[in-house]
């Protein structure tokens, strides 16, 4: 007999039939004994028509309004679940999150889970019931309901299992677990048995969108077992967990991320003067401009070259902002390339193993590919391409680190 | 400078642009200085949309999962409408039934309000705030959501006005107010401008659906000033008050109300014999059909004709139920009709005038329109007749007792 804390996200919960589905593949859980937690996202489609319905009024909405709207898209999902569990004969009982309560700061339509009460959910689970809570949303001191942001709902579920200390808490989506790379640019792609926090944390902020950031920080600090399995077909998923809990010795590589979003920016000819970054950075931060690799070299005349990424949706916007920089500091020219791609090796197992980064280079200088900037983490080497060698880069880099041919020992 | 309570129904926030005509009207009363609480219905088709999901997963959901899934649908509402104003610089702040609080029984589908909290409202109005309420939901003692019965807004509306003393309590539907008869039928059908509580009540429950009967009720226990208007076109509406405040003399009748949807059913020689109405009629309500108009005759051979009317959509199945009852009973034979109307005069003035109902019988005589029952209170004679004359037997009675030719001096 377990506690599990399970998510079935947007696209799980679509329509009345995979909700039933979902209720369904809950039973099973019940049946067996255990105790079942189960919070869901709106039916997909249901936000973006809310968000459309919203953009018909304002393009500037209140965000306590708006989190009053979004809020809706879960509050669906919960009854019409609950009503699936009860017409097989499993008692359920949804709940809000206001109704749980998970109280959150007031910071609207991306507001931070303070406390969670487990009062209410631990009386149902002692009387046999299935709870079904809402995702994504809270409630704040003053009552005033708040969302946790877009994906929030992996968050609640995450933060559930951690306060009601359960055995596991799996993330039911529309792949069936974290992949050695994209499947969809390597056949041999291959199906993790098991990461770390940290890997998967590399994984998904370059790229591989299977959990929200958030949620996987959130599991690693209170060591929440978190599993990533698909609601559509049977299998064991991938289990996030804790280093240590490693059975077997650790491969160097875990996998292969990637990202074509960004946009690279370089100042030439800046005088090399303390304070320099700061001074081209100020003011892309202060336009709200997000930045993600930042690289500077040393040139021969006194000046150095400045180089950093943005998101491509910013491309045009930071380009004016470094204008009037580049005039400011006497640097001599501003480029930009919005035709780069990112390319991320990710292990804990890099750790203690060297020339992990020069097999990387070697790989890619073997299929003539220019590496135009390089970054380091302890457990991940990031390097940007030009965007049209991605696939072949992922492929050759999944190949040399045999990821593909590797037993599924993990 | 006043304090309203405007009510708003599915229609007029049907549309995104008509929650901003919405917003364009309470705009106009917040500039004129006067205080505004606004209770919002779901938009237009959105109540039908949730109940066929969950008709989708089941056909008999659970009650407190229902109340969950529909408070969904003004919620929506609150949050649109709130930006709305926003918009147009209209501080508003939104609430749900359980921010405000709206405290009902635990009565799913059909809760009673048992109080409201009125603080957090005040404090909106006097920071200068118009307050958005979802209508139609509370929240029980326990932090159930819970819901009043479809149409409960009115009620939301009333109860609001009700606990803040309001100085009206405005129903924005679409029709421009009460009518002396429907004039879908009768051209001449006149807008009245004052009408009782008591009118109204028998009004709506004779068929002119334009309010809920239960906030007309509630209306007239509080002494709530209400008042009918178009939220489509300007006019003052029909206001709906206390009898005494009339300043002028009593017309004798006010309305002429019908009703095609109901059935009648007789039991003919029935032994007339005491408990004989409750042995029909008990199993009539086990099976919850509800009965209206109930008319019993003595015939001449120690037994009785008994007569009542249900709902169209019951005919069926109370025939059923009837045919078991009479051989019971012993009765001779059970008949049934479901080509009726039910036409009634409504009017205070009535209690202090003698022959009103005599003049009704006398008009529909000369018409050649037979009656079949007849039943009657101190403010109404209702009389069941050949449903292919209701439009003549209106178009009579509403010229004989004067309702298009008089004066609006009401």
């Amino acid at each position: 007999m377990a506690l599990y804390v399970q998510k079935y996200g947007g696209t799980s919960v679509g329509t009345t039939e995979r909700i039933e589905h979902v209720a369904d593949k809950v039973k099973t859980f019940c049946d067996d004994g255990h105790d079942v937690v189960v919070v869901v996202s709106a039916m997909s489609g249901e936000t973006n028509r809310l968000l459309g319905l919203a953009d018909a009024i304002t393009d500037q909405p209140n965000p306590r309004e708006m989190d009053v709207l979004l809020s809706t898209g879960e509050q669906v999902t919960i009854a019409l679940l609950s009503m699936a569990l009860q017409k097989r004969g499993c008692s359920a009982r949804s709940y809000t999150g206001d109704q749980v309560r998970i109280v959150t700061d007031s910071a609207h339509t991306k507001a931070r889970i303070q406390h969670i009460d487990v009062e209410h959910m631990q009386k149902d689970l002692k009387a046999g019931r299935v709870v079904v809570v809402a995702g994504f949303q809270g409630v704040d001191e003053l009552g005033n309901t708040t969302t946790l942001g877009r994906g929030g709902s992996d968050t609640t579920a995450v933060a559930l299992a951690a306060s009601l200390k359960a055995d596991e808490c799996q993330i039911y989506t529309d792949v069936d677990g974290v992949y050695t790379t994209d499947p969809r640019v390597v056949d041999d792609a291959r199906r993790l048995d098991k990461i770390t926090f940290e890997e998967m944390l590399e994984m998904a902020s370059l790229g591989s969108k299977v959990l929200q950031i958030r949620s996987v920080e959130f599991a690693g600090k209170y060591n929440v077992p978190l599993r990533v399995l698909s609601s559509f077909q049977d299998g064991p998923g991938t289990l996030i967990t804790l280093e240590e809990e490693y059975k077997v010795e650790q491969p160097v590589i875990s996998g292969i991320a990637f990202n074509r979003d960004e946009a690279k920016l370089t100042v030439l000819g800046v005088p090399d003067i303390p304070g320099v970054a700061s001074r081209i950075l100020g003011p892309v931060s202060a336009a709200n401009i997000e930045v993600d690799m930042i690289v500077q070299n040393v040139a021969d005349d006194n000046t150095t070259d400045f180089t950093f990424t943005v998101h491509r949706n910013d491309f045009e916007r930071v380009q004016k902002v470094l204008t009037e920089v580049a005039n400011d500091l006497g640097a001599r020219e501003v480029r930009g390339d919005s035709n780069i791609a990112k390319v991320s090796i990710v292990g804990v197992g890099m750790r203690s193993h060297a020339g992990v980064a020069s097999k990387m280079f070697d790989t890619l200088a073997a299929e003539n590919i220019n590496i135009q900037m390089i970054s380091t983490s302890e457990i991940k080497v990031s390097v940007v391409i030009a965007e049209k060698y991605l696939e072949l880069a992922v492929r050759a880099l999944h190949s040399a680190f045999e990821l593909d041919a590797r037993e599924q020992n993990r």
